[in-house]
């Protein structure tokens, strides 16, 4: 798997129930216009809202609905076993990838973060992808991503959303340069031009869930060697890539981003996360406007 | 409620099933000495590693089990709902409070935070207390604390685990001193004499598991003006804990220097947390036998 | 040398030229009222807005003015050559002790910190007060404080500016504990008492520029175990410390508390500083106002 | 000003005096390869370790002996009134810029630091380099650096030593996108790339010590809209710049690679910075020879 993979929003009703329709929605625009993956139970799909027997709900509705496009289901917790549990799950329906993010509470050092990857490894077959994102969860170290991935063939690639070069840089020098089946894909979409340019394979990014048609342009002008568009389309991201900065969390900016490209999907997060009201919308409106026309 | 409170460990059988007769063995003990509160699924008894199965049977377990101290049920979780799910049945079960920490995955600001405890102080009536812990979770501020104390007068307190004199100065000034009720408690041994010399109404502390005779000696000569008492068991506890430097966990620190204490408990933790070895287990060793005798 | 110990303010005309007279009359002030150690060239003092001429001059000025206390003078840079020099000087002109932060730009690691205090502790005999203020320069670790010690006896004591009680328990424990003629000064009038407490010397403290009698009285109480006393004095300590809260800088709110006790000292800061305005200064009456009455 | 710029390191002599021989070397050696400008007395050039008659020496040095490329001179201090003389006698000798860090000991809030490089753009002409570096000194924030940009039209262009595509982007949407003369350099050598490809104008960075020749063969393909040339360079220099991450500071990394690399250079640097021993020797040894053939 390389290229585009959008970590989904989940929809939901203004009960907070789960939006079935507009999640069809939602995958079936996403297949259509091409996109490499599609990645269920994602940070931005809110996870940590979503209780064990909805996790599971959702990843099996997205297995049915996802044929043409890689399938790659979120099974992090902060609960080594039911970890362990969800991705057998994911492995059973027949997910592409199980994504794990490290736990989330305490601070654990290396070897705790090791023990908790490998007990995972050692109990499944599906091919896991590390995700990386120290201003949620625990960091993973270079060290501590080169020291799985070559113990366990099982783990396939590390999702990096760390706004950082240097990071990037010694995760494909040091760890893709040692296996070099093990894919490193970026979290952020300003990030993905580059992350290219030093050697990955791709980004697994949310503004994809509402303008996917730039990621690709980038993605197919880097492949064709066209880079002075890849560059061009770089820029969009990086401007697009604003839309964080002027919500609150991942959620509100690609639900209202979403809403304003006219999905049918609400403007609902489940609280702890809080919805953006009309000033932000309206940033978010602006800058869409300037950048997708 | 005053005094010193027990943030429980969770014992576990070596096949990581809960071993109810040493939390039975473990609560009538701390009882028997008289501390003041008992405090169940708290950082300490590792609950991010419980289903939430498992944390209703303990909360039932431990209101069969404490009836000399006060009751207190942690009920935190990143998922609202979840929060409100379990405090509703602390409420249900007849614990005296629910201690909550904030939601523990992204970043969050004050708005979703007041928001979050809003949700579940609207939601039932069980006195809640508030439990921050920065440096695992959503950090709460000052004036945070204060506008939900003085909105809702079923948050009753505080749990400060953080190592700052200057912060847990402001909340006793801050919010203390606007609504008198509102209970004071540090979360750190070492700050215990400080926070009562403030104005503070007390602590729940992790080395009261295995020492509680050292914080309820401190207790009652704080209480009885012995001061030059007090001032040597607060060098005790500060000697005390530096157990929490020697290990890499909260729980691994306890349930070693309990074991080198004669409990039956076992060094047993659930992943993710790992337990330490023979080096820690000895530099704990040393460490009790220079401060308990 | 142990108490209470006044980091002083520079004074400053209108022009930014240093102010003669209202030094001496603040120096004539806290000998007169008893403080044990006066600090020339401090934080508080814009230390790094002087230049080395400038230095020189008020070391040697509060040379002549200092004569009831013990005489300390500031002699840090983060070029090591100019802190020999200064430090030389300091011996030369026989003030008591030189206090030394460490160097303040690129982060250092420990060895070249030990370097630079190396190379200053084996130019000079005058006593050496490290000086840790890690939200200004390099941190010093207790491991580092410690290896420095145990090789340099002329290395006297350490002014710990840090709202920390982990780390000043591990100073007084493994440093103190190993070399009992070490001294351990708190740099934050709010952690004065606790310090005292753990068996730490005293304080550097700034709010003893405009209110040594509170800090005195504590000192006083402690020594002669009159404890609730000393408990009162400490509570006031830690309202007054809110002063550095309201202010911009630590020489802003210590001008601003001066003059409005009656010091004759401008409400003037050499940039980059910038002397806070009306809001701040009614923020600093009201609280003097409460404290000191 | 745009393209490929070096931070020069100051040559020393085993006693510590500067070594203006090699300086004549380097500076004639850059000038022969071609680089766009020479920047003195930079972080690299350790200037915090030079006193200001030696940082006015040596910016009097360079003026003699660059003529080929546009002359910078770093004049930064905590104390303004130094800046404000040493930005002066830059002008006064003729440099085309000056390059200004943030004073670096306490904590400036931004109203601070627009009056601090407010007095600096006011009292001069020679067009002003911000300079923000928030790994050693206060931070300046995109907010901030457009203020002083819009107010002061001698305020030409900023360097960004800071690892994140995020700050570039909105330095260079926010800032050049308001005045589009403003100059965007950034100081990695890892970001050269990107900040090109993102608006830039070029970088400021140190392993053009060593290797200008990648740096500039860079430039001139993406001038030449070579790019995949572009991306094989910016390649190389992703694994060059690894050198600060084997060395203790810039300016040990910097020394030792130019030794390797045959200059007359010695291994020298003043403290408090140490020249790290043969392990990080033979460590860079490698890598150059691994990039560099």
């Amino acid at each position: 798997m390389r290229g585009v993979i959008v970590p989904l929003v989940t929809p939901f009703n203004e009960d907070y129930s789960i939006d079935v329709p507009a999640l069809e929605e939602h995958i079936e625009f996403l297949q259509t216009v091409g996109v490499h993956g599609i990645f269920i139970n994602a940070t931005t799909g809110e996870f940590t809202s979503l209780s064990v027997e909805e996790r599971k709900f959702l990843a099996e509705k997205g297995r049915e609905l996802v044929n043409a496009s890689f399938y790659l289901v979120g099974t992090a917790s902060s609960n080594t076993s039911e970890v362990v549990e969800l991705t057998k799950h994911a492995q059973d329906i027949g997910a592409d990838y199980a994504v794990i993010a490290p736990p989330y509470y305490c601070p654990l050092n290396d070897e705790a973060l090791f023990r908790h990857y490998s007990m995972v490894a050692e109990r499944t077959d599906i091919p896991i992808i590390l995700y990386n994102i120290p201003s949620c969860a625990n960091a993973l170290s270079v060290s501590l991503i080169k020291r799985l991935t070559l113990e366990y063939s099982n783990i396939a690639g590390v999702k990096e959303t760390i706004d950082s070069i240097n990071h990037i840089r010694d995760v494909i020098l040091d760890v893709k340069g040692e296996r070099n089946d093990f894919r490193v894909f970026t979290g952020l979409d300003q990030h993905f031009l580059n992350t290219l340019a030093l050697g990955g394979d791709g980004g697994i990014m949310a503004c994809a869930n509402f303008a996917p048609e730039v990621h690709l342009a980038l993605w197919k002008a880097f492949q064709e060697k066209r880079f002075e568009d890849a560059f061009e389309y770089a820029r969009r991201l990086a401007k697009l890539s604003r839309v964080y900065d002027l919500a609150s969390s991942f959620g509100s900016a690609i639900k209202l981003a979403m809403s304003l490209r006219g999905f049918s999907i609400r403007p609902v997060l489940r609280p702890p996360y809080l919805m953006d009201g009309e000033n932000v919308k309206e940033g978010i409106r602006k800058l869409l406007a300037e950048v997708l026309g």
